[in-house]
This record gives structure tokens, sequence and C-alpha cells, in this order.
């Protein structure tokens, strides 16, 4: 993950400050450690190789061994990771670590709850923009570890022509029409609010509609208008609750922002097993 | 805030990159819009600054005028903020702005539920350096926007001695002792894990003991050993349904990380009400 | 352009370093002065808001007001810009903001005498990544001044699948499938070296086909097999004399890197016509 | 070469950004691959350190092994180098590494083709501040492989009073005068337009002149004015058709701004040869 | 120390900018060298961890080996470290690294001096924020090193109350309880000017209180109200000659500026001993 | 000064980092303040725009109005300037604005002394590299300002071959030769250390020589030697008390370290004279 390091080494930084005032003054150079990452509670494992890099920024001498995957279900107390190397080092990095893997846990445990619910059903779970400032990469990655698929990761990625660039173009046909000209290479997605949009979209050529906040009589409606002819994409108050009635619709794709945006951190934490002099034999 | 201009352009460069190219090629730099921010539910709002530094980091020429101020609680549908400018500069700042609020909003409202249930116990509730990576700064004045009292920032500014520490340095006396010599001027705060080590933390001269974890039986025990000889700052599973009665034990600060790394974001949207050329009279 | 600052300060940093040494021992911060950017030979220009920024970059109190707008066509001796402000910040950001203009308008030149070769073919002329290291940005944004079309920015932008992805992926159907699956909402262009792979892609699906180096006659035949059913894209020694001809052959696409890589500078020069004491009446 | 690895890094990041979308997809990280760097037209090389740097950048696995250095000369259809590691990585930085040296070598080639018309008349040749913004350093470097000598790297390490410096000073000899008294330690180079100035030079003990763009009768005139009391620079519309004529006339030093800012690129391509499982045997 | 690269980066920066002419000039790269570094006068040693980071980001492949450590009281002549690797790498790191080495041992000296003054009285010598800009927390190791104690790093990490602040909240009281209120868990040190305060400041419930620049008798008179009450820090024109004057008046602390902003450099100096090709046996 | 905001945005980031505690808690954001910062002692003054900018970088809104310029020689209780804005800004801002003041006025100071023993002999002061980490353009401006002329900036801008550039190259001819080739227009100082390296030098046509920690008797013999045939700078061990007796020897350059690495700082404050709500009438 290119640029990773810019956001660990901001995340360490606003932690580290001008050093860890209690770990300088107690922890001797020479002291080195071992210990143990575990989970408090069911979940979907995501982070780990970040974890790593965390652990490494601060000293390239900590070893932390996985012994999950990212993607993995497992259990409650489930140890999934062990570190040693110099304790200072590792009680230094321990929080920006942990803050990483519970957030992208949380993510990717909430898309794998999502994902059961559409089981059997064809249709692709996406993800939004809506991602905590900063953290659009590492977001993202957790949701593909939670078996999720990604939308576009940024406004430079990807075309989504939305209700205001229709009003500014003046109508569906003439937006698809000048984006075409100059990105001929890319697929042109397009939210309609109704089915004379939709229609028009269909002829304009546009490769997908993004149908958000339509009641369920509308959106079935238009599904069935766009089906075999533009692939479609619903948004819009999607829950654990409505995503099996909503695929049932039958759209290629549904995208929820809840994922990211939302997505309660599961419990993690790293307990020192043991804490010895660096030369012991 | 200070290091909030990196934080909003690691956030805008991740969105933005190379160009935002479906306004780049439909929005043309002469149209103007105006707009508003409203929030989809109630809350406590939190953010506003933030994302004001956001559109102009984008654009200095976008006007943000705010009708409510960080902090106010909001009925659901109520505009918050309005928003004028180029059309094209709104729509590429839209998204990480309100990214910002949403998060934002959101924990200054989790934490606002938290202080109804401590009304009128005299408890300090604290957050935790359990932030998403890289938000601190913006996580930790959000809790001061719903009402809570921020923690240390990082491991630089406060002291707290864990049990690895103290482990480390062999006894709590001798830990303490250790921070004394090297920081005479700060406040030391320091985990103890049993009657013992609570009483030797008091002997020692800390300032604050941690009680982490405890069950209800020696937390109470322990409160009632601290009090009056040492501040007391209590943290474990805290929750919107326990967080009274563990009040009623009477510590002088309870903390949770949930508040910043499990807040649900508020929904908030921009909308744009008018679109026109720059030039109209 | 976002991140043209950057790029710009990079520039000047290299050329300023710890200073001007002659413009400072000499040039009184009290000279103000006025001057005029002269194209020296016929050009298509590009470049002007960037050498705007770059001298604003040295001093926001450099005015410099064009004459001309990035895409048209000057003749030698054309004064394209006017400067004044400061003379030593002038004198400072002289060369950065000529070498700037010099190979942009050199690009949009050259990008422009190819499409004169291509009028009323209906031939999209586009770019490609081969652009020096650092200018992607104004490189791409000089060709479209100059009328050219820009292929993807980069690798994170735009799919092509070429022959090693394939080799890796086992067949043309299997690499188009297995993005498909991860990027369900970009086009897919892939590199086909023969008519197999040709009629493999199309049965698979893709939206874009990349011809490159196939000698006319195969290059005929995969173009009419691939007519109607699938976008063609050509390149290889595409030459000002040789692409009519190829044009001729009916594809979508024509690429060429030789109009970034390898475009001759437009001679540009500044002259200072007044020097004066800036509290001049 | 100190600031290399920024320069390469913003190669890398405006290729890359947030990452090779067709390489993530299709290949897998265990593969492996080898390949070769083959020049397809006679050239000098330049560059190979610079694309070693640009590989380990992306990945510090991959191996670079040279079969030739910067500044030999190589026949069409040289293999330059060979390069083996991961396939992925070597696809992304594939690009970038192939631009640096293309540009590189393009500049080197026509220096050398500058230096054999100069070959026997013991005139030096320079380059100038004319190089591609942000490219200051590969550009020089490229000269200096191509066999020509470096000018100033940039307004801080060298003085060259140009007529606007001497307007300001309101003479030749006050504008020497004034320099010489603040960077006593330095070679003063000054521009001079007709033999009044050059005399005046002269007189002031300036270290050398710079005649630019003066007709071939001038030209001599003040060469032979010159000869014995300051050393010489010629400049101004230098081309491979009129520099041995130049020369001629016995200057020290012909300095050319085409040699970097107008250098065609050399075609330069890699091709894998190998793609394997990375655990083979 | 964390932050140091970036601090020692910006000093290599600043020398080496776009290279060591002549250095590159004359040593070729295939020369190794081995030397010695030496102080050349009596001197406490600090920054041998700096100077030793210094040699690695020029090259990593220069060895550095110590023969004292910092904190360590040396005579003129004693050789402090060995250093060995390519020449050019040597030479090209030697004046920044001996610039910080010499800075800091000039603090860690006179810090020492000051101390041994204090010896036998029980009191503390603190640093202050009189620190050269940018080097905050080199200057403040070399204090630590010569056997002083760090009050805080700045602005952020520690409360200092001063008389602004009392004026723009109204009085003592009011300034302690409003910073009471938001850092609960810090330490308060509030600056008095006089009787009245200090016994306010004391009421308050303040824990250190700063006295500067009293006469002796107003300071003896309020260290005698202040014992055993509130900790005590004084300051003002601390001098050698009166350091222990004043230490024996009894306070908690003395705070000098004039061990960091004005302490002599240690005059050490590198001298390469052998000079040869690297591939000698 | 180029490059100046990056060496204030450090020493701001390490004073400040995440916020400066006392004053947010204290100062209300509405409180407007004026005050004046004064010199505690005889002074020659220097760094008043760089502590604008100062100011300047913490709030653009700070306006800071100067009553002396930098290099003016001041007496002890001078107002130098006067500061008004909002308050808490002042606050933040001031600690570091006074520690550039501080130690550019205590260079400045100095460095006029130096200057003043040599009047009358026509020797020229030059400064050195051995300059606080850093901080080598604020320093030599000091020097400036004080009087001083710089010599070289850094390794980048000026030749000067030592003993183990001389070792290298095998003789002081064949060091001078071989940088005159590839530096051809800059001028050549070179060390030698005695009488026969001095010949050698001029006959190899060297510009200056630098003599450094000569005897008094080899220094004049030296003097003598090179007169009328090279310039001569002389270094080492030079002190107020001796400088006069070494220019007595007429050489054209003296150099020192010490007026920058171990330049007393000038005792400077700032005092806060009137603290109002802002909207005062």
């Amino acid at each position: 993950m290119r640029g990773l390091t810019r956001c660990i080494d901001a995340a360490l930084d606003e932690d580290i400050g001008s050093g860890d005032i209690t770990t300088d003054a107690i922890i001797a150079e020479s002291l080195a450690a071992a210990g143990v990452v575990r989970v408090k509670e069911d979940a979907v494992v995501a982070g780990l190789p970040v974890a790593e890099q965390v652990f490494h920024r601060v000293d390239p001498g900590i070893r932390m061994t996985c012994s999950v995957h990212d993607g993995d279900r497992v259990r409650k107390g489930t140890i999934i990771a062990r570190v040693s190397g110099r304790a200072s080092s590792i009680l230094i990095a321990e929080r920006t670590a942990l803050n990483f893997l519970m957030r992208m846990s949380g993510i990717a445990t909430v898309t794998r709850r999502y994902l059961q619910e559409l089981r059997g059903t064809g249709v692709v779970l996406l993800d939004t923009r809506k991602t905590a400032p900063g953290l659009r990469m590492t977001d993202k990655y957790a949701v593909r570890a939670g078996g999720g698929t990604n939308h576009r990761f940024g406004l430079f990625d990807g075309i989504l022509i939305k209700d205001n660039h229709i009003k500014a173009a003046g109508s569906v046909a003439s937006a698809v029409r000048s984006i075409r000209g100059v990105r001929p290479y890319q697929k042109i997605e397009i939210e309609v609010k109704n089915k004379e949009e939709l229609r028009e979209a269909i002829r304009a050529g546009a490769d997908i509609v993004l149908l958000d906040n339509m009641d369920p009589g509308m959106l079935k409606e238009s599904l069935s208008i766009a089906r075999g002819k533009i692939l479609t994409e619903v948004s819009g108050n999607i829950t654990l609750e409505n995503i099996r009635a909503v695929a049932g619709a039958g759209p290629d794709f549904i995208s929820t922002g809840a994922i990211t945006h939302s997505a309660k951190a599961i419990d993690i934490s790293m307990k020192l097993t043991n804490l010895y002099k660096k030369e012991r034999p």
C-alpha cells in the first residue's frame, strides 16, 4: 500500500510527539519484551500488515509474527499475533498499532455481516468515499478484507455524475456527452432521480446508474427498466435489516457508507508476557 | 488548532489526487453556487471550523456561514451552515468537509449522551488515546465540543505508569520515584490492579490512580481507600448502561475509548440550492 | 491543478537554493520593473497560468497580465504576457517561469501539428505516460492545450492489461475476468498482439484494445475485425509522416509518446522594459 | 546525487498514486520475474543508477545489473541492464525508470554529438539553466555523462551579471565592484553586449564575459579583444550546424540550452523474459 | 530521539545543497578513509549518537565507534570516536556532525559547571525554552547529558501561568481554577511577583510557583512562606557566580536559559589518519 | 530569505506541538494585546524581519512595527519593536520570536566587536560553516547585519581544497587541475600547511590560499610570499585579543567560527502593555 508510510507516520507523530515521557523515564534501553495481541470479541481481522509496519517505523528490530491472516474470522480470545523486541519500542508503538487494528477489524467485521445478508443474491457490496479523513486507503483495504468491493478511491479515478453536474450541463445527455469527449476510456456512472432521467441515461450510453434514496416502488420499477440495458447501483439508508430486501429487487451493486464511517471498533489488546534484559542467552 | 492544515491536506489529497475528473469535465470555471449543510438526525454539532478550513484549502474564495456553534444541540433537519462560491470548488471539497463534520458530530453527540448519564454526580468524563489514527486532534476537539474533558493528548504530555512499567521498575514505589526525578513538574498517574498496589501508590506520592477493569466489589473498596488521598480514574467496559452505576461508586474521573473509536457518524448532507454564472448582477 | 504548488516549489528550490547571489548583491529591494514575455518562433502557447503561479510563489506582489490564452496559436515575436513588480523577484523567478512556458508550449505546438494531420479523420489523438518525471500534470495539461486528449494519468486511474499481465493470468479471458471482479465500474483496455487475442478480448467483454507496433497489414485486418465490437487504440512509431496513413485504417484512438518525451521547446524570452524606484509617482 | 530521492518519489507518486489497479488485480504477490532493458536506437546511455534507485524505491528486493556504464556509446538493440525480482514491483516501477533513462540518454546522446563537432578545438561545451523544471540535477548529470561540462547549477552557486543587473547598478564597473565586496571568493561572469562594455568588464576585473547572440563579425572582434585578458563564453542559437564555426572564433566556452530543453528521448524498452512463482527451486 | 532525523536532514541539506563540489571533483568513489574525532579542550561530551546518525544519513556504510559516552568528562586531546568508511561520505558529513557535537558538548559542559556549584544543596537545576530555534530536542538532551533536569519541552506539555495570563483571568485564583477544569491531570505552575500573589497561589492549590527576578530579600521571604506548602522555582539572572547563593535560600528548582542560549561551543575536530582504495585486502 | 519559512515552522512546531495548554485554557480568543520588545543590554540588533515572520506564521493578523533596523547599535533598555494583535497568538509566538532575535543579535553584536578591532586595517572578516545546525541562513544573515562578510554558504557554492583532498589527489597541483576541469567558472581556494605547498598553489593558479593555525613566524613569511600573487585567508584560534595583531601581518581575509558557534545571546524581552477585548471602540 503506497502512501501508507505517510499515514502511519502522521499517527505516530501525533501520539509520540516529543517522546514517551513515562517509558523514557522508566524502561531501560536494554530491556526486551515479548507479547501477544488478542481479540476480545468475535471478529474478522484486518490490518495486521499495517500494525507490523507501525512497529517497524518505531523500531525495525521489533518482530511481529501473525497467526491469522487479514480476512480471517476469529473467536473472542484468539491470539492473532506475537510481538517481540526492545520493550520500550513495543510500548511506544502499541497504542498506534492497536488503533489501526481495532478500526480496520471493525470495518472488516461489519462488512462481512452485510455480505452474509447478501449471500446467494449475486449482488455486489460496494463501499463509498465516506471514510475517516486521511484513512481512505486503510478503510478501503479493510472493506476488501471483509469481502466487500471498492467503489472509486476518490474523485480522480472514477466518473460519477451527480444531480448538480446534470443541472450545470443542462441535461443528462449533455453531461454524458461532454465527459465522454475528454475521458473516452472510462466508464460513466450517473445518478438519476426518476424514470425519465434513467431512460435518458440509457439512451445517452452511460455505463452505470446510481439510484439513491428511491422508495421501494420506484426502485423496483427503475431496476426493471434498467435490466439488461445498464448496470445499476443502489444506495441510501442501507441497513443490516433492509439490505436483503433491497437486494431482492435485483440491482447489480448496493453501496453503503456505514461500513466505514460508523463501524464499531473491535476490542483488541496487547499484553507483554515477558520482560528481560536483551543480552540474556 | 495547529497541525490541522496537514491533516486536512492529507484528507483532500487522498480524495482529489490528480483531479476531480467528473467536475473538471462538466462544471465551467465561471459557474457559482450556493448551498446548505443540513443534519439529517438529532445531533450535537462539531467540526464547523474544520469544514470551513477544508473549503478554504480548496478555494479561499468559498464562503461558509454557520448558523449554529460547535457544541450546540440541533434537531433533525436543521441547516447548520450555508456555503457559497465557485461551484466546482464546492463540489470538490464537499465530501471531505462532510466526512469531518459527520465524524466529529458523531463523537460530540455520543459524548453528550454519556454526560447526561453523569449529570449530578460530579464525575468528570475523560477520553483516551483510542482515536482514529491521524485524527487525534479533531477527535479530542469533538469530545470537548460534546462537553467531555481531554485526558493526555499523547505519550509526550502526561505520565501514565502501566503494569509493564511497574514490572520493569520492580515496584510501584520505584517506578514513581524514578520518574519524579526526571519529570518533577508533572503529575504522576499510575494504573494499579489491586489494593496493595493502590496503597503503595498513595504512599509513593502518586497524584492519580487508574483503576482499570476492576469488578464492582474491588472497585468500590479501592475507591474508598483512595478517597481524600489520591485522585481516581476508572476505566474498562464503560457503557451508556453502566456508567451511572460506576459513577455512583464515587471516582473523580471515568474514561472511555468508545466515544472516539466507535462513535456512529451523524448523517449530514450538503445540497446546492443555486447554480449561476459568476458574473450575474 | 492540485499538486502544482509542490511541482513549482521543487523547480524554484533547485534553481534558487540558498539565494540568487547576483541579484541579492546588485538589485536594491526598492527597485521595481516591468517587462514583456515574447515568443521567438511560431507556436501554440501553453503554461501561462503555471508561469503566473511561479511568479506568485516567489513574490505574491508580482502582476502578470496575459494577452493570449493557453491553446492560442501565435506568431513569432508576439508578446504573450506582461509582468510587473519588484525587480529582484522578477529576475529570480524568470528562468523557472520560462522553463515551464518553453516546455509546455513545445508540447502544445507539436500536439497541434499532429492534430492537423488527423483533420477530418474523426480519430482521437491520445498522449501516454511517457512524460518527463515529475511533470505528468503539466505535460498532460499542455497536450490538452494543444488539442489532444489525455489517456490515463497514471497506473491508478485506468486499466491497461499488457502482455505480461496476460501471461501471468494465463489467458486474455482470465485476465479480463479477474480484474472485472474487483474493478466492476471501470473500462478495461487490453493490449493484444494478434487476431486470436483480439477475438478473445472481444468475447471476454473488454472495452478497448490496444494494437501496438502492428505491421500495416495486420493492423488493417485487426481493425476490421474490431469495428463495431470494441474500441481500438493504435500505438507504436507514430510520426508526423505516417499518422495520417494510420488514421486511414480507421482506429478510434492513436496514441504517441513523442509529443511529450521529445517535444522541442519553444524559444520564449523575457525582457525588462522598465526599471525604477518603487515609490515613483 | 543528494536530493535525488525526492525527485524520484515525486515521479513515482504521480504515476502510481493510490495504486496500480491493473497489476494489483492480476499479478499475484508470489510471482517473480526477470527482464531486460534494451535501447532501440544508437545512443549514449545515461541514468542507469537513477533507474536502479527507482526500482529500489518501489521495492528494495529488485535487483538491477547493468552491462554498460553511463556515458557508454551503445548500438541499437544493446541490452543495457537486466532486472529481476517481484513481478508486480517491476511492472509498477517500469515506466518511471524508463522515463528517466530515455530522457537522460537523450541528453547524453545529443551532448556527445555537439562534442564531436568541437573535437580538436579546445573549446569547452557548457550547459545552461534551461532544464526541465524539477530535473536540474538529472539533466545536468546527463550532460556530464555525454561529456559536457556543467555551468552553474542555479542562482546560488555562480555569479552572472546580466544586462538588467548592469542597468540597475548604473555601469559595468559598479556592478562588478558591488558584488565583489560581498562575494570576494567567487568568480564574476558578466554578459556584455558591445565592445565598450567588454573593455569596461576587463578593466573592472571581471573573470569571464558572456557574449550572447552577437553577430559573427562582432563576436570575432570581441574575442580578439578579450584574448588573454579574460575568459570568454559564447551563447545564442548554437546548433550542430554552426557550432564548429563559432568554435573557430576561439572562445573558451560555448553554452547551449538545446541539449537539455529540446533533447529527443532515446527509445528504451523493458521486456520480461521470465515469469515464475517466487518459491521455485 | 523521535524527530531527530528531520533536524539532521535540515542541517545536512543547508550544508550540502546540490552537492560538495570540491569533494565530488577530487575524491574518487573508491577511496576509503579512517579518522579520529578529538576534543581540543576539557569538556563534558554530548551528541555522539547524533553525530553517528549524521554520518549514517549521508552514508549508511560509515562506521563510527565511540570511546566515551555522552555525559563523560574528558581531557583536552582525548579521542572520543573513530570513523571509517567511504572517504567522500566522511568529508561531506564531517562539518555537520562536528557542529552538533561542538554545540551539544558546549551545553553539557556548562551545565556540569553549574551543577558543581549546586553540589550538596539538594537544589535541582532546570533548563528553559530559550534554546536555539529548531534544536529544542538536542539542546535539552545535552542538558541532561550534563546532569541537568529538563523543564517542559514546549507550550504543549506543561502549564506555566505567567503574569499576562493572570491579568487576563482577573486573578491568580481564577487563572488556576479555569485551567484545572480543563487539564485536571497536570501540575500547575504559576509565576508570582509578590507575596500576595504567592499566598493566593498556595490557597488556589497551585503545585509550583515561579519566582522570577526577585531581589534577594523578597526571594528569601517568599521561599520561607512557600516552604512545605508549594514547590518553588527561582529564575532570572542566574550566573555561575551567584547560583550557590541563590540555592542557599532554599528553593526546589533553579532554572537558567544561559546554559542553552549562550553556551560556548567546545572545540572538536576530525582528522583522517588513513586514505586508501576500498578494495585493499 | 528563501527557506526561512521551513526553519521558522520547525522552531514553532517544536515549541507549540499540540497546542499551548496554558494560553488555550485561560486567554479568550476575543482578547487583544499590545506589547513592546526591549533589549536588556547594549547590542547590535539582528533578526527583526525573522521575528516578524514568526508572528505572522502563528497569526497573520499580528502587527509588528520596528523602531530600529537590523544592524543598528542600540543601548540597553531600547524598545526595538512594538507588537499588537490577538493576545493568545502573541503569547504563543513570543518565545520563538525572541529566541531568534536573541541569537541573531548576539551574533551581530560580537561580529561588530571583531570589526572594531579590524578598523583601518583593510582586512575583511569572514564567517565559517560552524553555525548552529539548521540555522545556517539566519546565522550568516546576522553576521552580515553585524558588518561581517559571508564565506561560502555550504559545500555546494564554493571550492575549498583541504589537506585530505590534496592527499587524495596526490599533490596541490593535481588537485587544482582536476577541479578546474569540471568547475572552470569558480574560484579555487586551497588550504596549505607550509611554504612549499603555498608556492605550488600559486604556480598551479589557485585563486585563494587558506593559512590555518600557522604560528606567527610562518604566517608572516607565508603572507609575504603570497602578496600580490594570490589572495590570502587566515584562520585558527582568532580571538578579540589577537585579531588586530593577525591583521597586522596583512592577509586579505580573516575567518572565525566563534562569531557564530559561541556568540552569547543578547537578553531581549517582550512585555504586554495592554490587554483588551478586541471589539473595543
